[in-house]
């Protein structure tokens, strides 16, 4: 039941459904086909070899994201509505978040585990008592081969019925604890709200943590920890700023005590996205499912728990930041291939030497631990290889031309800012490990210029209604009541989507004495991030 | 679809069922509440602390089974039949061998993607064709909250249907093979034969590996290298001989061109165990989702694949064969915990020292990359102690008592062998690395002399017949024909199952011209392997 609030979304994104999108698909499987790109002069590289994007990012942002994640080899859509392959060129980003991840959590003593992908209806109604709203998304198993099951069985839409009985079980003493695990799976939420691929998707990979402590500051201080790891999942690895914060009463998990997040934002839409949540559970649960234990002194105590997770989702936030409109994006550090080398010949070129010269280059790069490749393919031009590579985003190309080659160097040209580089030789490695840094860091900081560019500080109703309209993230101070909230949502409903509350930034700025609320006019409590989310 | 003709197999076990493990589950969980075992006197530990196995492996092995995966919690009954699961114990066991198989396929430019857990019935259709007996076991999702959906929806038993039809669409010249995917997902199979952990359960975890080649060529080198990686996990991490060879034209994948297996063997049930199936699927899936391509020449032509899978049934297997009267007896290079140090304090005895060295005895051992831990718990005996990690399985623990403490040595026991050693301090993390390897060569070579002295050959019917009532692992000399292998099963049907044919070994024994079938007594043409198999 984590983020299960994020099911009360709305979507921008209404290019859905899988009949709209079979001509992306027929475009993605299109390579190979067209040889007549060797031929190109390259001024016409895109319209000759049809790797270009139809769509640009500013100008319709939907559909030029429905053919990046495609035409960049990330996914591929499925005959299922809301299901979707995750191609080798996703995969390898989730597996490299997966693996920064998994061995911070173990620095932890968190330990992983595998829990069934069944719940029984009995205990899922357990849970329903507690949290409405998640029952229609419940995907449900009734029938194996010819027969009927006696009793139809739930597919999970999140672990926290699967799990805690088992807690109740494992833990007796106040030495059993803390329980602290986590795993990684899929999970299943039978939406019918517009899907989209990473983003909102029936099927989604996730890691699930949940763990419980004898203390509330111990459970307190573990739910910061994780959201330190996901906030370094989206700004180290991925190269998106968030913002970390608390979640309103309104939209924090139900059931939970308080829900903190990493907030990210996609300027083109000027939406919110929740990038990941940690969740202090506080008591509830450990109610429901009696997860009890004898305290140090001899009395029957109980637990406090927390959960957490991020999912595939995070890659759909990173491509919708930082794509442009000759593709994805990918930032060094998750970027699979992080060099592509190229070589360029010429007809009275020495091309072996130029070949060789390629193959030296990627050889003593991956000695040094940089990812590179080399595109030796003798059907596509240098021209059609160019537009390839930066359609799916490697962050830096090294062309090997006759030039380059006599003169013992080669040529570097970043995907972040198309600027050009002449490296000696020599000097390769180190200068590319240098480049690979900056681009990280580059992404990084044209991200975040642009969200800052996209916030607002508002004070009364009228500024944040025209805030809104400019697609703004909106930080007002905010009395901080849940009726409050209601009515904002209810007072911007509309074709777009409601505006609702962020999150409250634990960076608080200063909020002088007789600051009003922006929107019910009592005296404030706290700066709140506001605006329409996905 | 990987492994279907293990659907077909019988089982031993007949102690499965949710009902008649509760007793374990009840005995699982009372850890923690035997305080009066820390009075205990060493020789009672076992009735005194309920951590002892109440059923012994040679008495009555289904039972002694499904108690020590309780008990050694590796796993834990779900209030589903025939989910299970899977505690840290166990997971970090199928991580250890996921790391190092990830890493080699990695290495072979095997590259990893996400399919959808689920399967359109129009899909599913397409192979049921090809697979009969499949279809029985395909869980179906009819319902989503209170909706019917408009189709039924299949969850994955295997990932052929879903794969294929996108190897079609992507594969359009040869410049794009060989085409070589893996993924590490779960996948469900209903069936309704008798469960057990690890070796058959509804749901599990495993990897599956679908790649399309030019050349028959490629495809039959892959196979063989798959195998090799599939003997390197049974051999070098779990310490289990396997035999290598090809399945008979009735076990192969039905569908598929020949199946390479890796062939591990149970002496207790005196049954072969399936440990992991490399198949070469020909050109007939290629034939069926039309799989072509354009070759050198600008020909059309037809693909040739492979798919291969192990699952986390190569637990159950490692428990099986090196479990013994104490419980888990884990092999050093899987274990989470290779080095279990526990103090062994003495009323008169300086015991801050004893703790400060084995804190130092722990911290050596990790800066050395040997996963070592300390049981400092103050409510539990040393005895208690040491009982509770035989149980676990910890390859090789550690004491430091008053005595060990004075002369600066630790005493080092082994698992496997119960053999003592006094290590001084200064040779600790040689010895214990040593020592270590030992024990996972020692866990290799017990078990292969006990496999080995299981192995009967055979020439006459009469002499089979003897052998399988002995639990033998046959060795006899086969005319290989499909009709004979099936009069064999019908021949030996009975309470403990019919036999069947293992594998024909790779490296076959030497056969005289003139050598007769056992079976038909016609003119042999190969050794076989045959038993009772999981």
């Amino acid at each position: 039941m984590l983020t299960a609030c994020s099911s009360k979304a709305v979507y921008l994104l209404r290019c859905s459904a899988t009949q709209s999108f079979l001509k992306f698909i027929t475009m993605a499987a299109g390579k190979g086909g067209s040889s007549s790109a060797s031929k190109g002069k390259k001024k016409e590289v895109k319209k000759e070899t049809g790797l270009g994007l139809s769509y640009k990012k500013d100008d319709n942002f939907g559909e030029w994201y429905s053919e990046v994640v495609v035409n960049g080899e990330m996914i591929e859509y499925y005959d299922i509505s809301g299901c979707y392959i995750l191609r080798p060129w996703a995969m390898s980003i989730w597996d490299a978040m997966q693996a920064f991840f998994d061995a911070e959590i173990k620095k932890l003593k968190i330990k992983n585990c595998y829990f069934p992908l069944f719940v029984s209806s009995g205990v899922l109604q357990k849970e329903k008592d507690h949290i409405e709203g998640f029952a229609p998304e419940v995907a449900w198993v009734t029938k194996s081969g010819e027969s009927e099951l006696e009793m139809p069985i739930a597919i999970r839409p999140t672990s926290e019925t699967v799990m805690y009985p088992y807690f109740s079980k494992w833990i007796r003493g106040h030495r059993d604890l803390p329980l602290r695990l986590n795993q990684w799976c899929n999970v299943v939420r039978w939406e019918f709200s517009n899907p989209t691929p990473f983003i909102r998707s029936r099927e989604f990979l996730w890691q699930e943590g949940h763990t419980a402590f004898a203390t509330k500051e111990e459970a307190d201080t573990e739910v910061l920890e994780i959201l330190e790891l996901y906030r370094r999942i989206y700004e180290e690895f991925l190269a998106v700023p968030v913002i970390k914060g608390k979640k309103s009463e309104h939209e924090k998990f139900a059931g939970g005590l308080y829900t903190t997040t990493v907030e990210a934002f996609v300027p083109n839409t000027g939406r919110g996205v929740q990038g990941a949540t940690s969740h202090c559970l506080g008591q509830n649960f450990a109610k429901m499912f009696e997860i009890n234990f004898e305290n140090e002194k001899g009395e029957k105590a109980m637990v406090w728990q927390n959960s957490w997770a991020y999912t595939t989702r995070t890659i759909g936030v990173m491509i919708m930041v930082h794509g442009d409109d000759k593709g994805l994006v990918l930032p060094p550090k998750v970027a699979s291939v992080q060099v592509i080398v190229i070589p360029v010949p010429y007809k009275d070129a020495d091309t072996k030497g130029i070949f060789d010269a390629c193959e030296t280059t990627v050889k003593n790069l991956n000695e040094s631990g940089i990812r590179a490749e080399a595109d030796f393919r003798d059907n596509y031009s240098p021209g059609w290889k160019y537009s390839h590579w930066e359609l799916k985003g490697v962050p830096l190309r090294i062309e090997i031309g006759p030039k380059d080659y006599a003169n013992n160097q080669v040529r570097a040209v970043r995907r972040d800012n198309s600027t050009k580089h002449d490296i000696p030789m020599a000097d390769l490695v180190e200068r590319v490990r240098d480049m690979l840094d900056r681009i990280q860091e580059s992404l990084f900081e044209a991200a975040k210029q642009k969200r800052d560019s996209c916030i607002e500080v508002v004070h009364t109703w009228e500024e944040f209604v025209e805030a809104l309209g400019q697609k703004k993230m909106i930080l007002a101070p905010w009395c901080d009541e849940e009726e409050v909230e209601k009515d904002v949502k209810a007072r911007t409903k509309g074709d777009m989507g409601a505006a609702k509350s962020l999150c409250s930034p634990f960076e608080q700025p200063e909020l002088p004495e007789g600051t009003m609320c922006f929107a019910s006019g009592k005296p404030a409590k706290k700066w709140t991030y506001w605006g329409r989310s996905y």
